[in-house]
């Protein structure tokens, strides 16, 4: 059965009652209800990780390998500073797709650059929680398709 | 019954004999009747509107307003040179949804910025056909969240 | 009798009903009527043309030269992207002052640089509908300058 | 009776002999006595002053308040370089018009950029002495018109 | 037969008219008349088209694929604003060769920057209408070189 | 007889052998043999230098002076680094043609910028060898033009 | 009563043996007296905290979320790089008050910029040890004042 | 007994009529009052200037030289523009203290550099007329260390 | 007799007193002596003045018109800031050369740049204040040189 | 004995499993033989840390003090993004070799630029492992220089 | 027999004489025996050239094709000027290392970027004298390597 | 005696024939001439070189150390493109004044930028021939005076 690795990234511990405006009222254990309740739907099984710490993340992204099959990482703030989370995505082998709950393209300017992006298979962002929902199916289509089939 | 305006933009038309690398091998048709099906499985109805124009981008935008709930938007090339159409997309009032066939993100440093993604709900890209799937998907879940509640 | 072609660029055909905050409530055809009178009061004749085509708008400046005798223009999006229609303002050879509803001084950063107003007489900006009127009567004025005196 | 504060910057006392290529030929007494003329027939009354500096600028624009009902201002060259005015402007909460008698787009590149517009409620450039004829009727429309009414 | 496209990009139906100290003074037909009588030199048969609009552009040259051999481009104004034209060019699949009328490296800054040369296989600038059958024959050359020998 | 001086700057005596992926498998010796060929179709006399040395390029240019009647050259990697060369074309008071073997364009970002290119009649890449002739012929084209034509 | 979480960024832990031309000579303990005594004298408690982790800082933040009043925060070198101590700081919902022992504008230039100061309710630096304490009282007095009142 | 210097600039002298959203509702005559009780307790005497000319503000600083012991200063728009006021600042000697009412960070792009501040001894922003008396305090306790401590 | 007006900037009353390892040890009366000195040598008359406001020095040099032939200037700090300062030397009519007593070009990059340099006949830095008398000697043949003869 | 602290960045723990194209196929383990290997035969030695966790190298740095020698470091993502790592090190006072396996200066332009090696006595790159051996070479060397000495 | 061209680029022929706090007190004639050493302890050839010519250094570098089996390379000011060495080291075919005496992160901002790094396999700076030994070692070891392994 | 190095960068071995309008009608014969009879009233004496060769500047500035006092030397071209004759200067230890023919802040941006201004003691430009009298008088000046007065 398909292993799905689900990180969220800095500060979405508070998710709910940070910033409401941004990232709506609906608390991370709802999401991540919400999140397993796909999962089954898509027929696979979700490991999800919250930390604050970069390093963390960096682990948890090596320790998937072998053992789950996608990543799908909101890497919050570390989207605009982590060169660490890039590289052990890359590492990692193992096909990711970025979400962001907010529009980041219409927030402060530093949030327009992602060093993330462009090593995951795809993004989206601006969608709230339901992209973490769109962002699994998303995954869990690609990792179906045949190999050398984009 | 809500219709949503799905627009292709320029050079889109050639899907499938255009850098299959990038965009795939499917073929615009293909692609929509993927698009229509999914949306009656949504109980929704979708005008597929496929220009090389800018200038008919605008008008087809415009001519949205009243009679359509929302907008799914390839801008393709228009993306990141058309002000006109992102002055549309705000004057028509409509939710819109950008999605890209490939990662931007990871191509020419001018595909990075968007002139769109701003003004519209939410973006995706990088997911192949299946992101108009998604980003159909997507919409219909934003229009038919109570007003206000983001 | 002094024939001036008067041009509105892309969505300016909504005017009233879009982001009011910005452009204010008039229609364009109650501008239109208010540069009519205008140009009565002025003894010159207006032509009047709005489009969302770049193209459009390059023919329509093309095609007054040797039957008009200055333009307006309110090049609107196209402002800050077309150098098209910069380069059919210098080939048309005609005397134009270029002008915007809104402050753009005051908005996106995008806004703030414009491809056309170096190569018109003058601009204004910020005066809502007025400024055609005010856009109108300092073009009449230089074209009746006598030639050679700035 | 509506006052008028009309503003004029450094150099432009040498009005007329000062590179009449960009500025015309036009004594700064014979401008004014256009000006005074052209509010008379508005119906409004100017107080106009020129000065070479910035403190003295900013201190006539504090003055204003309570007694003037809007500002006419020409910064010339502290247009790109005095955040002083800028804030001066700003403070004495009268709607102002910014002036340039050349076409400031078409001139050096540090000329493009200005701190002053942005807080004024409009400004045009480029038409010479009948500019400030313009900017005059321009404010005194802007004053008319009920509050709230943009 | 060799069919090779010319395209003509924005303002140069005024070709003669228009800045003749940049364009010279030769008339577009006078141009096409000198096209025409090169491929006839070449052995090959030239379609000739001239459009103000980006989208009629991208259009001709989406219609070449399959029917000409080879493209060659004055993109004009378009040269440093449209990357939809850049996408069709190299979804053409056709060699393509850039021309410009005047030095473009000797002009505005904003000419510089060429968004099609790089996905030509060669560009030329400055040698007026004669540029026209230089091109013509660096493209037919280039087309009768045996396939992977550059 | 008509004097035109062709340089091939640093590097380009390794042509054949270097990097042929971008320059091709033709030695110099056999190009010089093209471009003599050409000269004599043209009725004109070519003097080939090839040097690795800004300077001698510098002193090249300067001998040219009263005894060429043009300079076709090719800067390969001063094109992006030598205002010395630049100021001796000027100083020279010929017409100069500026060619590259490869399509710069496509190539590092540092080799998209020419200073040598502004102060050359045109310039011409991206079509290797085959360059030269064009060059040669744009060349002797324009000498032959009479003077104030352009 | 009023408690304060303090926080001590990266290398602070050795402050009176790093760098004392720019830190000065007294310990983080020495430091940390003076900080208490402060808080005695302001009425208030302070908890203080000392990381060299960004994870760690960002935790400290959030948990001080209803316990704590204010945050007093010298983020030493993650001023420069952390998004995510930003983003915790407006998620805690807490006033905030940032110091830096040296001044940093008179240091390396990646050291002017702070993606913390704009998220705080003021900013000092230069004063050394001192500044705890100046920033301490700021804060309590911020908080004491009235809410709504700035 | 220790004199200091306190200079308010520009548009200062408005203080509490002014944007109270940035400034607060405090006139400057208050906050004089406050800064004096302050300076009685610090056992210091203040000289108190404001003004809206850049060059009395330097001919007040020069004064200071041999009178004065510190400078507390709140530049205002200066911050950002004048390079006389940093001279002025290092030709006098004298240790000082910049300060400003709000928060600069979280403004315009503009007022995030400063001129003056990599001059001074320490800086503060962002608490109101109370940041004048923490940077008296910081000022007395900077000057009251024995030389040579920083 | 030719008179020349000498500007010295703000700051340069220090002269002697500021910065010595910048601006060497006389002060600006001895500097004078020098000059004066330099222009009897040089059968002219130097009116000098000194001036902490940019306004005065403006005033200066517009009065200068017609009574004097040339301007020496150092405008200190204004170098860098005053493009108020420019227009006056452009609108004077005056050949003027400007000296600065440091090399500016090691010194801040904010210092690099001059926005009088370009609109002087000529400039020269780092000699101290034998720069003056080598400034007025230049001056002095640039004067004396016939017309139109550079 | 002299000690030597190695650093390990994060992701290094991959090695020979990560991207092998840009860092080789020997895993960590044994790249660490051949550096304990080589600090015998250099008579020190080496204490071997790996981590990926910002915190804990700046951690690790700090423990050095007093004990190491020198510090042999291959920050990896953390070289482009860590200020704390670069004050860690400057605060240790411990002269550093920087490392990096692969040729930074070929790949991302975000890898070009390093945060440590300014405060490092070198760097190298580009040697695979092999670096790691010349790296503590060199430190060794620099150490046994006699003070002063460079 | 393994040869190496070892190149000092300009200015290093003053080694020891010249600036020795950035490149120490050894004479050029004394670093170059300690190189043939190393070279004879690595049991191959140097060929050691020095030269203050960018034209010489390329055609040392072409010369070396056929005869060398590697390039030591220190192009002193060089590195951050010329293409044309750039160039020459690719079209040589042959690995090559390139070192800096002196740490040139820590020095002028135009130091930090090397035109020549990316096309070597690697560099190393800031070890002095020393730094010649381990780039030889560094480089002997990369040709002992078997094809394709890196 | 002292002995000054006049060094004449590229192209200017043409003056008087080579844009007059920059740099005027005098040969440089004339120019020496006047330079040599300038040193004789100066009672120094001057050997002068003119080379459009980088290196040859180089080796000249080198071999001056320990035979000349002091280098007057228009870089020409290479004001801006040569680290390495900036490093030579340096290398020298020799008091050099940099001069260049016109106004170099009035010409192309990349004329504003000097890489050997920073490490002369000062310079000039704009005086025409008469610079280099100007600047071998302060040259001399600069080496009569006493060790450590600047």
């Amino acid at each position: 059965m398909l292993v799905v690795l689900v990180i969220h990234g800095p500060n979405l511990n508070l998710l709910g009652e940070r910033e409401p405006e941004w990232y709506g009222r609906m608390s991370l254990d709802e999401v991540n209800k919400l999140i397993e309740e796909k999962a089954r739907e898509l027929s696979c099984r979700v490991e999800i990780k919250q930390s604050n710490h970069e390093g963390e993340i960096v682990d948890s992204i090596q320790e998937a390998r072998g053992r789950a099959g996608g990543i799908l990482i909101n890497p919050a703030a570390f989207t605009h500073t982590s060169i660490a989370i890039r590289d052990a995505l890359v590492a990692s082998g193992l096909p990711a797709v970025e979400i962001h709950l907010s529009n980041v393209f219409g927030r402060d300017e530093f949030r327009h650059v992602s060093l993330t992006a462009p090593v995951c298979i795809g993004s989206l962002c601006g969608f709230g929680p339901h992209g973490y929902l769109l962002g699994l199916e998303a995954l869990v289509h690609i990792i179906g398709r045949e190999p050398g089939v984009t």
